[in-house]
């Protein structure tokens, strides 16, 4: 069956509220799909009529999974009864996730029905701040002390487990409550009845605290391959846990921050599709408006340059200008992106500056080399060809090419090598320099713990614009007065 | 304890052949924390001790972390019978991640050796494409049948579950030996002695299809929330499965192709520090050039106007072609990023072009709106306080500005807005178009099954940039007939 057939089915059985399909439907299919249905339904009725009619096991995922719109109207709804019966079917991390995208008199009128327990995990949970480990745990899972037997540990499973966001790691404590190991559910299932927790326990085990921050942490997980790490207070006490689902949502959320940074969008809350257009202009316009600013002072630079006595007298100077500074950006851009998700993922940081200097310095002046005596090749190129024209060396008015053989006149080839060497020259000293700037950039920024992805390019394409600019006049001066060409 | 004071025991317990010291470390340091000190011993009778005294149980996992160098070096000196007794250690998917690192000569030997089941794994595994499910997955997993009761399953997860890779998931085939649903380990544990698989089953399982590229998949395993995944032949029948620590790898490595293509490079096989300087700029030069060979376009079309009657009366507009450059490309640049990520993430895809599109082109009007205006004020600003300057408005020799009043004489004013007028509309246009082209660039790219990361920027800057300066004549021109200012 194809996707549109499923959804047809599922918004169909709803429609008409056949209570056996919905109830087939909710066996068979996942229940994202199911709520990416509803969150189209306008009419409350329908909303409300899968939670009345489908068994609790699937309404607190259900209603995890809906649009915070569609949560709105389906709280706004309910009984204050049928809203205690949701949360209760729900985990803390969840109903904190929904609360913190409703408006604050629904958040008050849950925190009011919610058990004291809940109410407790979900404040306790609300005031950690923003990414976190402690803002991301869950506070629902199973501890149990080293002195436990493994059929102890089957039975507490059995008992309490249905209450915990994972059962696949038992998190161990000894007798002063602190957290001393992990013991996984197949070592249990492995083990002798009679064993303890202590005899089968992973020591070697990796946790973090609660105000860690959820890149740290997320970046532990990869590193460590960990289903669930145990998020620790200051006393070396589990407040709680976070599994690996949670973390795969940070990846990529982080990863779209890096992009976003990179290419001067503020990230955006909710998902693109779901982003007004007026929200969307409002992420994209200060960072434009910030650039133009920025770029104030490549405008000044070329503005003088342009006028200076060289530049006047060979206006053909002026239209390499555009693949100088593109070129700058290009090469210093590259070098900014791999230093960004190498210091997200903690591939390195700060600490690998000097190896990571030499490493980029060397790599730069290769670089610069190469793409120096290409640029000589192909500006001489573009210069025979007419893609540009220099109309010092017109001959009888018209612009001297390979096309009409008038190339081969006079002053033409040594003039023609000059302005070549000139702006192959910059381009040499522009990537150079700017592969350089653009490694010292990100881990000055990060070393200052500032996020380098949204600070570095910009400060980069100014430097490195009116650096070139500068290099430029000055190359072109020299070489008239050394060689006299023009 | 300190990270480096770790390191330093670990290594000194090498270094000294200290078993016990050795064995202890090995209970309580994560292995890749010793791999990591491995991977810089040259000694290879040093790097061969670990694996003579420590446990087989982690011997395995230590091999698979070692860099392909330290493998090859262990490779090559152990006996045969200590390979097969390292590769009976290993997890097949493992074994092949390590051998398509190494040389041709050393894959046949680990070939040779292997126990004829291992050998089938790793030939079947070896042959699929690059980044399908089929490469990533693994062959060792816990496949039951649908009649098989909760105790026998148990005691086969007691019997074969050491083998396999995770024994959280167990697949659940029918009589036909087709694939038909997935039972938690919890499942299990919560269930009774006598119910059979078929009871207690999940139905609403996903899978993948074994050419599946495994962007898809890692998308599946976000979107779903799972653990493990099936991976399924033409006939729907099991041949592997991929588990969620092999997926945040992926979704690390798919958010890093991103950000590479986004700036230019080509992916790094190996980690940032292990790439040498030549290598990396390898991957940076091809495409340098192929950007510096498109901007042959824009060189040639600013070539062209700047010889124009009015671009020669008027030099002071050449001073704001950079950031008529360089802000459509920004503009531009934020919407490709958006797009990449989204497509990337399969947030969206090529079925969503009319609904994107719409929102784009209200999104791309306000910002071009605002930056146009913004643009305006802007460029007087930077007219009258001199950043640039207008040499046919200079009066008795010098440049008219606030700061020496001159700038109230005569025609300065109405130039001057009528300057800021055309590069404001110029930024209008260059803005609008740039978004828009950027929205529909990656969208067709995709529809046509390419990567929209790497051809759509170097495309759609070059359109924008000829386009803007055309837009820029025609709007200089136009506003000189119309008003008749210069």
């Amino acid at each position: 069956m194809s996707e549109i057939q499923v959804k047809d089915l599922i918004l169909n059985a709803i429609k008409n509220r056949k209570v056996n399909v919905l109830k087939e439907l909710f066996e068979t299919v996942p229940t994202i799909d199911i709520a990416e249905v509803m969150d189209d339904i306008e009419d409350v009725s329908l909303l409300l009529f899968p939670f009345r009619v489908i068994s609790s096991e699937y309404t607190g995922e259900l209603f995890a999974e809906l649009s915070s719109e569609q949560q709105e109207k389906i709280i706004n709804a309910f009984s204050d009864k049928d809203l205690i019966k949701l949360l209760e079917e729900s985990y803390a991390d969840d109903i904190v996730d929904t609360l913190q995208e409703l408006p604050a008199n629904i958040v008050s009128r849950v925190l009011r029905v919610a058990p004291t327990d809940l109410r407790k995990d979900i404040n306790q949970l609300l005031n950690y701040a923003e990414n976190t480990a402690g803002s991301i745990m869950t506070t629902e899972f199973l501890e149990m002390k080293n002195t436990v037997t493994v059929k102890e540990a089957i039975s507490t499973i059995r008992a309490k487990g249905k209450d915990a966001e994972t059962v696949y790691t038992i998190f161990v404590r000894d007798a002063k409550r602190t957290f001393v190991g992990t013991v996984n559910l197949d070592d249990l299932i492995f083990a002798k009845d009679d064993e303890t927790l202590d005899d089968i326990m992973d020591r070697d085990f990796v946790s973090c605290h609660v105000n860690d921050d959820q890149e740290d942490v997320a970046n532990m997980f990869k590193r460590y391959d960990l289903n669930a790490m145990a998020v620790l207070n200051k006393e070396d006490k589990i407040v709680g846990i976070i599994t690996i689902d949670d973390v795969v949502d940070i990846i990529v959320e982080e990863a779209n921050e890096d992009v976003a940074a990179l290419s001067h969008v503020a990230p955006l809350e909710d998902s693109y599709l779901d982003t007004p257009a007026w929200r969307m202009a409002v992420k994209c316009i200060p960072w434009i408006i910030i650039l133009i600013i920025l770029g104030t002072f490549t405008t000044m630079a070329l503005d003088r340059i342009e006028k200076t006595a060289i530049f006047t007298l060979i206006p053909v100077l002026i239209s390499f200008v555009p693949t100088l500074m593109d070129t700058g950006g290009n090469t210093g851009g590259q070098t900014i992106a791999l230093m960004i998700r190498g210091l997200g993922t903690k591939e390195f940081g700060p600490k690998d500056f000097l190896r990571i200097i030499g490493k980029e310095a060397l790599t730069a002046l290769i670089v610069a080399a190469c793409v120096g005596a290409f640029g000589f090749i192909w500006f001489t190129v573009e210069q025979y060809t007419g893609i540009v024209t220099n109309e010092k060396l017109f001959v009888d008015g018209v612009a001297a090419t390979i096309w009409n053989g008038k190339c081969w006149t006079g002053a033409f080839a040594s003039q023609t090598l000059a302005i070549s060497g000139i702006v192959a020259s910059t381009l040499f000293v522009g990537s150079f320099l700017s592969k350089c700037v653009a490694v010292m950039l990100p881990l000055g920024v990060a070393a200052l713990k500032k996020d380098p992805a949204i600070v570095a390019q910009p400060i980069l394409t100014t430097i490195v614009d009116v650096v070139s600019l500068i290099a430029y006049l000055l190359i072109a001066l020299g070489a008239s007065h050394l060689f006299g060409i023009f």
